[in-house]
């Protein structure tokens, strides 16, 4: 049976080690405790951090009618991952692009999704090859939100991302700015490590809102080690909170394309050379 | 002419974001003020940082007997970027890795290196197209330098790279770690927000030294995004220090490896499916 995906939402950054991945995570925990059918699928081949980030490491996986089923994270959040197919967690996947989109192609394909309301999808940094194989594979994007934090080196890497959404006409819902501020534990002083603003700046160039600011705190990145996502280890705290307005941004924004006619998804047609 | 290049040294990190592109500068900055003529070569074709780190941003470059000359830091370091190339900044460079790999060809064939005592080489995160073409078209690969935060994420991320390197049989001359430990500007405590011990437990696990660790700090950023790489700007600073003593490791394990006639550098052969 084919799968029906309601709203597909790619989460992209141009940077590496901005927390994209703990991002997707948190946003598709709080998604399925919604009451919404999540898919949550991790395409970063060569460092795969979703089953660490939901401490689903070393599950294998199972096939039904030649379909692979997706790693159940609870009722309503299935999950895939390359990192569910290596036999030891050190093991690297030295893969040129062909490889890597014939398994991103069987992850979008050969998964039994079934039916979801949401797909997240965990892309790696770059505008390469695994960003342009989802994009082919999935065909219709509903959105995509990008994830930078506010040092000038990440936000000329993330508008880099921008340029690929406008290229290939993918709906860009906002940014996420990460690791906005360092509380120190010790002294509550607030330090804008990694600078600050940047992302507001970038996002009224662009046109496109900042759907919310994360600290850098040591509290998220131990939930993030020990493989508990925010939203779940403290539903209340003000991380929480923020993720819920973020979902919520989202989510309307995705109403309100829907809505609107005029907003059409292309057909893209990439050139696999 | 061809380029004679005596030490190709690789800075690779299994993930993103872990400071690497600043290592690589501070690195060869620092070996070219030894009198050593340095090469820095930027393979991160969708995320370059190099030239912005070093303040050549909008460098135009020129040819000369259809070699591309390299663009000019100092008298003693030349640098070469996919930056050079973009008119605009925000341009993405939205390839697959066949394009890659000939662009990462012309770089090393088709530019004027000329003589050089150190070639080093900034690769983006991963173990995929990159990497391997870097490996391939440069032939030798003297040592790798790896890159990490403390952060187990990161260390999981970094433990692939390693074994990529066993599989290649290219030579890991050790570890770095990077924002080990936050000082707050406030008050002096020390955070390790990205947790600690995790690059010595690997460096341990794959018999491998640390070659160093260096802070997370405000001014190191700072330095970054304003393109004046740490040891310039502050050459008698700790971190400068600490920079120095790396690259004095490194040296030295490149010394004792020439030495060593019963570690060869075999060819490798990889497949471009």
């Amino acid at each position: 049976m084919a799968n029906r995906i309601h709203r597909k939402i790619l989460v992209m950054s141009g940077k590496g080690g901005v927390g994209k991945s703990s991002i997707a995570v948190n946003l598709a925990v709080w998604l399925s405790g919604q009451g919404r059918r999540v898919g949550l699928l991790d395409i970063d081949i060569h460092g795969p951090s979703i089953p660490k980030l939901l401490r689903l490491e070393g599950t294998r996986l199972t096939a039904i009618d030649e379909k692979i089923e997706p790693v159940l994270y609870n009722d309503s959040l299935k999950v895939m991952s390359i990192a569910f197919m290596l036999s030891n967690p050190n093991e690297a996947v030295i893969w040129r692009g062909p490889m890597k989109h014939n398994m991103i192609q069987q992850f979008c394909d050969g998964v039994a999704w079934g039916d979801l309301d949401d797909l997240v999808v965990d892309c790696p940094p770059g505008t390469g090859d695994e960003a342009l194989s989802a994009v082919q594979v999935l065909g219709t994007i509903h959105g995509v939100v990008i994830v930078t934090t506010p040092q000038d080196l990440a936000v000329v890497d993330v508008r880099k991302c921008v340029t690929f959404c406008k290229q290939l006409s993918l709906p860009v819902l906002g940014i996420i700015e990460n690791m906005a501020v360092h509380i120190c534990s010790n002294c509550g002083h607030a330090e804008h490590i990694f600078g600050q603003g940047g992302a507001e700046k970038m996002a009224a160039q662009y046109e496109v809102p900042v759907l919310g600011s994360l600290p850098l705190q040591l509290a998220i990145r131990e939930q993030a080690d020990s493989g508990t996502p925010t939203v779940a280890a403290d539903p209340e705290s003000d991380n929480s909170k923020i993720y819920r307005e973020i979902a919520r941004k989202v989510g309307a924004k995705l109403a309100l394309q829907a809505k609107n006619k005029s907003i059409s998804f292309p057909n893209i047609v990439i050139q696999n050379t």
